[in-house]
């Protein structure tokens, strides 16, 4: 439970020694290997978990143009590839080629702009769709097919065999090529579960480079996640890649257990747009994998980016930040008085790696003197002021919000009005 | 993955016979227990798990209230203690009467309200603020204080010993006035784990109501979760109650994998306001356990009244509704095709359920003739149109999505100028 009131009665910091092993390591948060576990953070780490070395699948161009407010023209998919391979996402999934002719014609410019990330387009399981991708010059083609009994019955109606006959020809067609391939179910969660074992088998002998695992209505849970990825990664030798939608929330956590159970791949969109509420976001994924894996996170991906890229998504496709969008969002209304002597009593991120700054929140009835005091101080008066001085005046601040809502202005004043009727 | 390009060559639906056993039964989407587990999303249920029986401890009004933007009027406060009355949740925590005279007086008023919801206020763990909560008439008391190595050091330097002393002081206390009491840790999973277990089961043997498990900086994954409260189910007999921050976007599902291990309460706010980014969301963990327990949540809370609560809520912080919020967000871009022969075949909420209503998105490059059908039959043109009429004005729509952004109006336009075309 975050403290209560931030009162006024609590003993100041640093009073007293602690004979138990500190949590803390080198990134702050999260305990270095080998570390003996004292407290529940600092898991026993899988021999089979991924978290540490883990790719993103970006899929803002694919799965985010299904998003309801989507409508990017080839400009706009040029500005925002450009941006996803400068915050350095390891694979851009665009829009099939056979959804329209400007699919096609975007795709295939998308492949000329010579970035660092793969490109990749996501096509159903047949060959004319198969042989329009390769056409487009990408790097690699996903291939994707709906498993569930759901599915079968209301969306393709192929049975498993046949499922499997096509997967077969379309994968070595595509291998033919010298193009990459994952080969997804669809729905894998709603799937029987011995014939998606079976498939994802046959695609693994048959050479795929990856397995494809969708939660696509967004209903998995992270310990459903946990047992299929497990089961899976005993059956293939291949990558994994996972899908995660968010209609119950879990999508940041679920693609974390995913990677914990040894999956290798994770799809994002900026913002987790895509269909319905959309899935993974990459900022929230960035704010859970650089708790988990902070070296890793911080070598690899360009987090100061992070703020621009979701900007530019965010006003191509008409919505707002959420106010509570992990790292992000404007609402960072801290504790004061903790904070204050060690930001990492109450952040288990650094707004800084980022490219963010620290807010610390006084206007309240529930600030703690400390906080005004470190106010005082940032407006020059730190040394006129005795710290009972700073109660008494913090003391009116909480009396004044107790009638209206108080800006920073507002709290500014009540200090220098008390600090003139000092000074006199 | 969801389903790409919804073109127009897949054959119509209920083509094939299923010999796979179905997943749907009677809540359409999750097994009911006993049956084959058949797919990932059957799992076989623990013993352990309280998923169809958990309780709600809604903190709007005391988390809520840390809130950057909150500032909440007694009137405010009345307004969202009757509609969480409605919606039907268990407890309605309130900010420590400590913290002001406002928050005193608010809480008094609002323990007269006469509500079914039980009250509970949430103080330091001290004898002072413990009196003065019991003296507003609360139907129980929250009582917390820190005990991972940081807080210790930073937040209020007491010793584990000394805490364990006051703990049973103020508990024995609260007790004999004949009220509820809680005894919660606060940045639970980086304090030392045989200290707080040790803790808690002192507080388990002085009688204690619940003892709760706070992760107050937001950094635990769910597997984290489920092997600490397994643990702890183990060493006390009372109730559990968890509190969970949503820095890494897992909040959710931590408080699902808590409820899988044995917790009993889980802490929610509404639209999940609180410090920082805030806390688990009451809308979102309602999406998530109607998947989970439908029975359970469709008949203990009012879920058609999510939607004016979180507006309610919203309007007071002065925040938009984010715009992937789970249920309620504004955006339901949904598979066109399936959905409409079987909604549950891409959603695995009935958004019924929540008194809202199914959009299907028809003005997309990625759009299918069976939406555009859907369309004709909506304006009342369904009779005269043949298959390759809708799939020729399909094709005219999606030629105009390549060219701008279509609204519903454009889309309607385009058949009824079509319309016109074949009638002549």
């Amino acid at each position: 439970m975050c403290g209560t009131c931030n009162g006024d009665t609590a003993p100041a910091a640093n009073s007293t020694t602690d004979n138990a092993p500190s949590a803390q390591t080198s990134n702050g948060v999260y305990p270095a290997r080998g570390t003996p576990a004292s407290s529940p953070y600092q898991m026993v780490q899988d021999y089979i978990s991924n978290v540490g070395r883990f790719k993103i699948i970006e899929s803002t161009l694919r799965e985010g143009e299904q998003f309801a407010n989507a409508f990017f023209d080839l400009e706009t998919k040029i500005k925002i590839a450009k941006a996803l391979d400068n915050f350095g996402v390891d694979y851009i999934e665009l829009t099939s080629p056979v959804a329209s002719q400007a699919s096609f014609d975007d795709c295939k410019a998308i492949c000329q702009l010579g970035l660092k990330a793969k490109i990749l387009t996501h096509v159903r399981c047949n060959m004319e769709d198969a042989k329009k991708a390769v056409e487009c010059g990408v790097d690699g083609v996903d291939l994707v097919i709906g498993t569930s009994s759901f599915l079968r019955e209301y969306s393709h109606g192929k049975s498993m065999e046949m499922i499997k006959d096509i997967a077969m020809e379309v994968i070595a067609y595509v291998k033919s090529k010298g193009v990459e391939v994952r080969f997804s179910s669809e729905d894998s969660f709603r799937s029987n579960l011995v014939d998606i074992l079976h498939l994802y088998q046959a695609c693994d002998k048959a050479g795929v480079d990856r397995v494809g695992v969708a939660d696509t209505v967004g209903g998995a849970t992270p310990r459903m996640v946990y047992d299929l990825i497990r089961t899976l990664r005993g059956v293939v030798g291949c990558d994994i890649e996972t899908h995660f939608h968010d209609d119950t929330g879990c999508a940041v956590a679920n693609a974390h257990s995913a990677l914990e159970a040894g999956a290798t791949h994770v799809d994002t969109s900026v913002l987790g747009i895509g269909e319905r509420n959309g899935i993974t976001p990459l900022g929230a994924l960035m704010a859970r994998m650089v708790v988990t894996a902070p070296d890793y996170v911080k070598s690899k991906y360009n987090l100061k980016a992070l703020k621009s890229l979701e900007t530019l998504v965010a006003d191509a496709v008409q919505v707002n930040i959420p106010f509570n969008n992990p790292v992000t969002g404007f609402c960072a209304g801290i504790h004061a008085k903790a904070i204050l002597a060690n930001p990492s009593t109450y952040e288990i991120i650094n707004p800084h790696d980022f490219g963010m700054t620290r807010y610390v929140s006084i206007n309240s009835r529930i600030t703690g003197w400390n906080a005004v005091k470190a106010r005082i101080e940032q407006l020059g008066l730190g040394s006129e002021f005795s710290d009972d001085q700073v109660k008494e005046v913090t003391a009116k601040i909480k009396q004044m919000a107790d009638i209206r809502p108080l800006a920073i202005d507002d709290t500014d004043s009540i200090i220098r009005s008390y600090h003139l009727d000092i000074k006199v």
